[in-house]
């Protein structure tokens, strides 16, 4: 028999917190579905989750430190659920965080049979913890996995064990008001096999991370290489870098194409991320902060690196304020949470007289709006980044330099106002300025049983 | 700071083997290269490899148990190489194979920075292990790993490594004349942080498993699902499964494609392999052994499930026989090894007067080409199934039965004559009947010191 795929390396730990569902006759109901072959497997059940403590639990980093900043500094627990195709979904558990034990033929160490989510966790101004949307997370986490053949779940269960997770941790790793942290759920394939096959068995996990603000360049500490800086890889510099304004693309190349209708761009595996790291670095290394995906010899635009890419800017037909952004549809951009926020809001009329398009645009397009002084701004819209307001774009040898870019001493007027109103309008809801049902309040363990 | 981000689970163990080369001074000298801050970094040096032995080692499955099916018996030791940006390649390792212990936030659980390669060693008539063509192996494994940012090495280095490695298991793991075993080296990203960015720490290991030979359907035990047999996911089958002659294939949905121009299929990277299962246990289920993925609205044939195709039909215009298979260039399809032996042993005429094209064509020709009587057989190349004849393709609701799949009574020809000759060809090679500079032989330790 092959071993065991995972396990954590430390022995389990006792149960202080069983909060699986009792009948009155005493037995525990699971959920459950048949499946073919007649037999019953359980399904992912929030209510058999169990805690463990840690009981050696870590200080909180300041914000931005360089601890925050190595994007490595998790909390004190993380949250797992095994799944086998024999028995189904085992109970969730929240225990210490540390390392996994894993075999070298792991499925996930050679298939990239993982998929992940990414949100943030805010503590408001009137001192309650939120997530923003988290149904929608849930939603694209179950869409990302069965696209992979990782098994199925009920988003709503998920989001039950999320919330619990995040009011565990909350209290103190968001414990200011204004802080944030970064939620990353993933879903890994571990059966010991080498075969190509379906997973066999999977883990479901939460962990939370240390984050820094990634929309706001002030705030990058001195020991963290700012864009334009040299890479160690041997790759220097083309050109000297103005004082970052703002985010600074570069178009992909047309031999590197990140995702391709009836491929898998719009789920969040895996694999649409390690192939992009070479296209990625090269663009660092020349000074700009992300790629400006484009798409087939039409030089489609599809994403700003792992955000979604808006521009606002004159319609050259009607004149008027119009917000482009690519569609959904074919599959090959990210359906974000946050580009569904932005498109919501600007069409609720909220925010002014915008015309909102969803379509395909090309890169010719924005060059031709460049040149007719029709573009007002450009923004990246996503959970890493949130929204970042775009500079310059390099596309084929010409820098478009966007009015963010340009002299600002013209009209006072700096090229991002559209993309701070958007961004002020969704920072007030994800901390409880704005009642609005984005808005999801987290009940909080105010004291874990362990202190 | 991080915790390191893999580490065996078990303590060092002492040295028993310190190959590394000494200068009569007796210092270690090492590979190095100059990066651009002016440092060095260690290059992988096959020279500096330890040997701990495993003083637990496993019995033997006899060929085509159940373990040995189970696709995830490995043998007593792997072979590790750890990387950092900082300090390049650590002294290789071979030690008792076991699981690692791996970050939750590990770049490969997150971002399929992950690369491997697959090859057999063959025990030969003559006694002599050997592999077969390895540096080709050695170089795409390369090329894999620099395609998603991984960190690259000296094609001549691995090579020794993987020697050195089949030497230490060769004699008691393929013991038996005719016998075999899969190698699977890796490659992955371990560093314990979230940012989207090149690894800054990875792993190289390989490993050996037992497998069965999956290019003969006689040797599936019973307790192996065949194609056809119903999965437990639910999908049932949709018709009869008639007994088995040789592999069966279902041509891709226009919705579902595996690589694109400007993508990552030719790479042996982890993200071909997961967003492919879905497609291929949905074929299974119904009864085929593997994908035939197609390509763009033409339905260009690219590849069958893990193996290179081929087809061998009368030319249109010349009426000659002609193997034809896709090309490389575009970067959609594996530059399989195997392939490329097909090529060269076709084109050398020692199989007979056959024309060999490499040219993109279309599942439209192959169905014209069948309903004018003008195929001859098909087959798939690759490691894995090794050269594997197909029986039949089923494309957009037409059933194209091939002449191996047809009734075979009629004048005695199985349709599988050319697929088998070249098959033996190889065999020859692999296991030393010919004698060819394809066939690697292996220096083993006939004694390991701790025997």
């Amino acid at each position: 028999m092959a071993p065991a795929a995972i396990t954590p390396v430390s022995p389990p730990s006792p149960t202080l917190d069983n909060t699986s569902r009792l009948t009155k006759a005493g037995t525990i109901t699971t959920l459950e579905k048949t499946i073919s072959n007649g037999a019953t497997v359980a399904e992912l059940d929030a209510s058999r989750l169990t805690i463990t403590p840690n009981l050696n639990p870590k200080p909180v980093p300041a914000p931005n430190s360089p601890e925050v900043w190595s994007q490595s500094y998790t909390t004190d627990h993380m949250l797992t659920a095994r799944w086998t195709e024999k028995h189904g979904w085992e109970a969730p558990e929240i225990r210490p965080y540390g390392p996994f034990s894993i075999m070298p033929t792991a499925s996930v160490l050679h298939y990239a049979t993982e998929c992940f989510e990414g949100m943030k966790a805010y503590r408001g101004d009137d001192g309650k913890a939120r997530l923003f949307r988290p149904d929608r997370n849930a939603k694209r986490f179950l869409q990302s996995a069965t696209r992979i053949a990782l098994p199925g779940f009920a988003p709503e269960e998920f989001l039950k064990l999320l919330k619990k997770f995040v009011g565990v941790e909350a209290p103190k790793w968001i414990a200011e008001k204004g802080s944030f942290i970064y939620i990353r759920p993933t879903m890994i394939a571990t059966a010991a096999a080498l075969g190509v096959q379906r997973p066999k068995e999977a883990l479901m996990y939460i962990m939370m991370v240390m984050f820094p603000t990634l929309d706001d360049p002030s705030s990058r500490p001195p020991s963290v290489p700012t864009p334009g800086a040299p890479l160690s890889n041997g790759v220097t510099e083309s050109k000297p870098v103005p004082a970052s304004k703002g985010m600074r693309l570069c178009a992909s190349r047309h031999d590197m194409i990140r995702a391709w209708p009836g491929g898998f761009g719009s789920a969040k595996v895996g694999a649409n991320y390690g192939p992009s790291l070479v296209a990625q670095g090269e663009a660092r290394a020349r000074g700009y902060d992300q790629i400006l995906w484009l798409f087939g010899e039409e030089c489609y635009v599809t994403e700003a690196g792992g955000s979604n890419f808006f521009i606002l800017w004159k319609n050259k037909q009607t004149g008027r304020k119009e917000m482009v952004t690519a569609p959904l549809g074919d599959g090959v951009i990210l359906e974000g949470v946050t580009r569904a926020s932005v498109l919501d809001l600007v069409r609720s009329g909220k925010l002014g007289d915008v015309d909102v398009t969803e379509r395909k645009f090309t890169m010719h397009e924005v060059l031709e709006a460049h040149n007719e002084g029709r573009i007002i701004e450009a923004f990246g819209a996503g959970t890493a980044f949130f929204i970042a307001p775009v500079q310059d774009i390099h596309f084929r040898g010409t820098d478009l330099v966007l009015p963010l870019g340009q002299d600002d001493s013209k009209d006072g007027k700096k090229g991002d106002e559209f993309a701070m109103t958007i961004k002020g309008s969704l920072k007030d809801i994800m901390y409880g300025r704005w009642q609005h049902e984005w808005g999801c309040v987290i009940e909080e363990q105010t004291e874990m049983q362990y202190e």
